[in-house]
């Protein structure tokens, strides 16, 4: 469907076609290494791990080393005077700017400490969380931590930003604290009656059959294999394939996605598929003129993480795709009987939980996970809080937000690898994402009814058609508020997200 | 088993250990693109092909770029006045130094063209061999051919050798045709006759049995990857997957070996196999101390194909191993009766045939197809023969060497894809690996007794470890001769491949 177009059409000679040269070739690199990502998670042998790592680590040297080359500040300079510019051209020059901007931000010995710092503190993390041992992990996680507020101080000072917006730019480009926090506080004050209700209403209905019996995972991926392919996910230009991690990686024009099957459980292992195929949609639909170009590239992780929960929450989980679904999942494995009924299916993929853990989290308590992991990592950026104090206060918070309180760490503030990664700032996007694909969607089906009729049958084709023009095809030519503002017609309003939970958990 | 070491003991601030650390970055970027090539032939999605593309040049230009520094002259003649250096830097140093020559020797627009000839010479070689259409190829062949002939001699005025060594020694260093005529004209002067008493002595012995019956892939593989166990394989650094053409890949902590299943024929599959994991075994075996160095790297193209034909040729088509391999294959298969016999086994191993294609040729015709092509390319690019003359020159070769005349061009001077491919200089090292094969196994049976007696009992070991002490544990540190005398007490012996054969095809 797509050609990759790599001829520039910028003025030879210009300062800024000798920037789309050096960021195709980086473009290039790193696409490499999105490869060599998918093979060590996917295919590659326990014993190539160490030289794995070393590639990974030269690529990446090799990378930050075009990126902050001494002759890029001028180029970018003498670009910015250039007047002959069309807007994707600009905006590629706006997005380079950005990438230079933060590779350039910080002291070479400052990256090194923090990456050497990060992978000691994961390998002391990954051991600690099953021994449930917070105390063992302090020291190291203090460390990171450290690091990561000296990055936050130098990016705020030299961006003029606060610091936790410093570290959110990373991830979320463009996005401000003060607005996620009124976002936020604003689900927060919804969310505890909201799941006491949805409860209550549960607890009144139909209890939800379990659907016993073997998975075979042959089964499911055949299965997985054929919504993928209503989804409109090409073969041609893509894998589905097993790691212990589900993801989507690869590159545009050959998107890897990955699954684990579970053969006692295959609801969950179908809701991953979709969910990454939705991501996947979103890399394969990136304008292929500038593909190697950094406004070609995804938005950021908000908008990235509203395609995987628009695919899998708003229309797999939805009553009339359950429909479509039901008879396919029972034929798959065999099965009938009223455990494989629409209506039960349907109960299964909705049912809300007070859990403790996010990963395992449904639709509705979700945000309260993140906020909670929001709210702690800004005050620890902040220096407003410190690290002893974080099981406490995370307790504190899940019985505020969630209404449980985890009985020991393991299953509370050590659960997640972000902070132990140095993937600070990263937490908002998913509840980000989540607002986005429901006013995303919603205005889809606004626009077209054929995108609702279309998902009834499995037909993506016209959902697709509008997430093409108005959202992947894209990249990163507007901001992601301008993009939702012109996709949407209003930047994002956390009501519609409101409304949909209203809609599905207490109206339906 | 190895671990890699990646830690610099030479002198710090030294200019040698400034060389080590870039060759080390050098050599990781070309790791990673020995993964992404493997990927491409095993995994990759067709539509991935292009974007594949664009990445392993990216990695190409910046490997080059690396290579031809303007500081790297500067760093080598420093380094070669430090007088601390032991021998394995020393070599390293020297091996430094031929690869830097080798990329700062030509012109960087004549390497591009070249690039360009080849890319486009072997898009139009695939139509043209199936339809026999030499005249067709000739342009891009001529065109190629043009450039090659520069290349070669700009590389034979500034390394003082002749034309031919000059390419020749890019696959074979320190290679010389002046001993490679000696050598093949030993061979031709003995292979036509011999050739006519081995088929005699083949017509008046029993007919070889066809083997009968439907091979499933997965069978095929599972007894492959038992044979690859117990020759040493280690499954941990390493995989068995298929792909079109059978190679060797990845890298030494992490070998990628591919084949071809055929369901109809599993003996040339299984030999296929047997081939690869030599290659592999060699890869693996190379000194880990120096992994990223290009003292730690095989020694030369004829050196390796000494190794996948020892495994494949010396050791695994010998009598004592068939006797070893007959019943596991039977059960293999479920198969019985006197097909299956370790004799006939035995005989179907060691069927000699005057045959066209050399990728289909025995071991006692192989070479003959090799030398006639040494010949033919070597005339060509000493311009005492010019491309139209090809076909007639291959026909009486053939003639001549085989004793079989080709029908067509396509089954003639148009099979091979090294030309097109402007892989000139390289066809003679199937045969000196060939050699060389004989006389390193002769040494080690020689050497050790238990050698000969694993393999009886599918126990390699004890070959390997003469092989990793002699041969693939010296990575780059002695000339190909060097390391032959110092393994086998003497220069290569085309007498010890004459008697080998002798032995197998007459004598056995």
């Amino acid at each position: 469907m797509h050609e990759t177009v790599s001829t520039v059409t910028a003025r030879p000679n210009s300062a800024y076609a000798a920037l789309e040269a050096r960021f195709r070739r980086l473009y290039l690199v790193r696409d490499a290494t999105g490869v060599l990502q998918w093979d060590m998670a996917a295919v590659m042998p326990d014993g190539g791990a160490a030289t794995r790592g070393d590639q990974l680590a030269t690529l990446k040297v090799v990378a930050h080393d075009m990126l902050t080359a001494p002759e890029l500040g001028d180029l970018i300079a003498r670009a910015d005077g250039e007047t002959d510019l069309d807007d994707w051209q600009r905006a590629n020059l706006r997005e380079m700017k950005r990438e230079w901007r933060h590779a350039t931000a910080l002291p070479a010995d400052l990256v090194e400490r923090l990456s050497q710092a990060v992978s000691s503190c994961e390998m002391v993390w990954r051991p600690a969380r099953p021994k449930n041992d917070f105390k063992g992990l302090l020291p190291s996680l203090r460390q990171v931590l450290d690091l990561v507020r000296e990055v936050a101080a130098i990016k705020s000072a030299k961006f003029g930003v606060g610091r936790y917006d410093a570290l959110l730019s990373e991830y979320e480009p463009g996005g401000s604290s003060a607005e996620i926090d009124r976002l936020f506080d604003e689900l927060a004050a919804f969310l505890p009656e909201f799941t006491a209700r949805v409860l209550d209403k549960q607890a009144q209905g139909p209890a939800v059959l379990p659907l016993h019996g073997s998975f075979p995972a042959e089964r499911q991926r055949s299965l997985a294999t054929k919504l993928m392919g209503a989804i409109g996910f090409d073969f041609a230009h893509g894998r589905l394939d097993t790691s212990h991690h589900p993801f989507c990686g690869g590159v545009p024009d050959d998107v890897r996605i990955t699954t684990r099957w579970d053969e006692g459980d295959f609801a969950s292992g179908l809701m991953g598929v979709l969910h990454e195929t939705g991501h996947a949609m979103y890399e394969r639909g990136l304008p292929p003129r500038w593909r190697y170009q950094p406004v070609g590239q995804a938005r950021g992780m908000g908008l990235h993480e509203s395609q995987s929960l628009l695919v899998e929450m708003q229309a797999c989980r939805s009553r009339p795709f359950v429909e479509y679904l039901a008879p396919l999942a029972a034929a798959a494995f065999g099965a009938a009987g009223p455990a494989w009924s629409a209506d039960n299916l349907y109960r299964l993929y909705t049912r809300v939980e007070r859990g403790l853990i996010r990963v395992d989290a449904d639709e509705v308590t979700y945000p309260s996970h993140v906020i909670l992991r929001y709210r702690l990592e800004k005050a620890l950026i902040e220096g407003r809080m410190e690290l002893p104090d974080l099981p406490t206060a995370w307790n504190a918070g899940m019985k505020e937000l969630i209404g449980v309180v985890p009985p020991d760490d393991k299953d509370g503030c050590l659960q997640d690898i972000h902070w132990p990664g140095g993937a600070w700032g990263y937490f908002p996007t998913y509840t980000l994402g989540a607002m986005t694909a429901a006013q995303l969607f919603d205005a889809a089906a606004g626009a077209d009814a054929a995108i609702p009729d279309g998902i009834r049958r499995g037909d993506f084709a016209p959902l697709m058609a509008w997430l093409r023009a108005n959202v992947h095809g894209k990249g990163s030519l507007l901001s992601t508020r301008d993009l939702l503002v012109a996709a949407t017609g209003k930047p994002l309003d956390p009501e519609i997200f409101k409304r949909h939970l209203r809609r599905r958990y207490l109206d339906g």
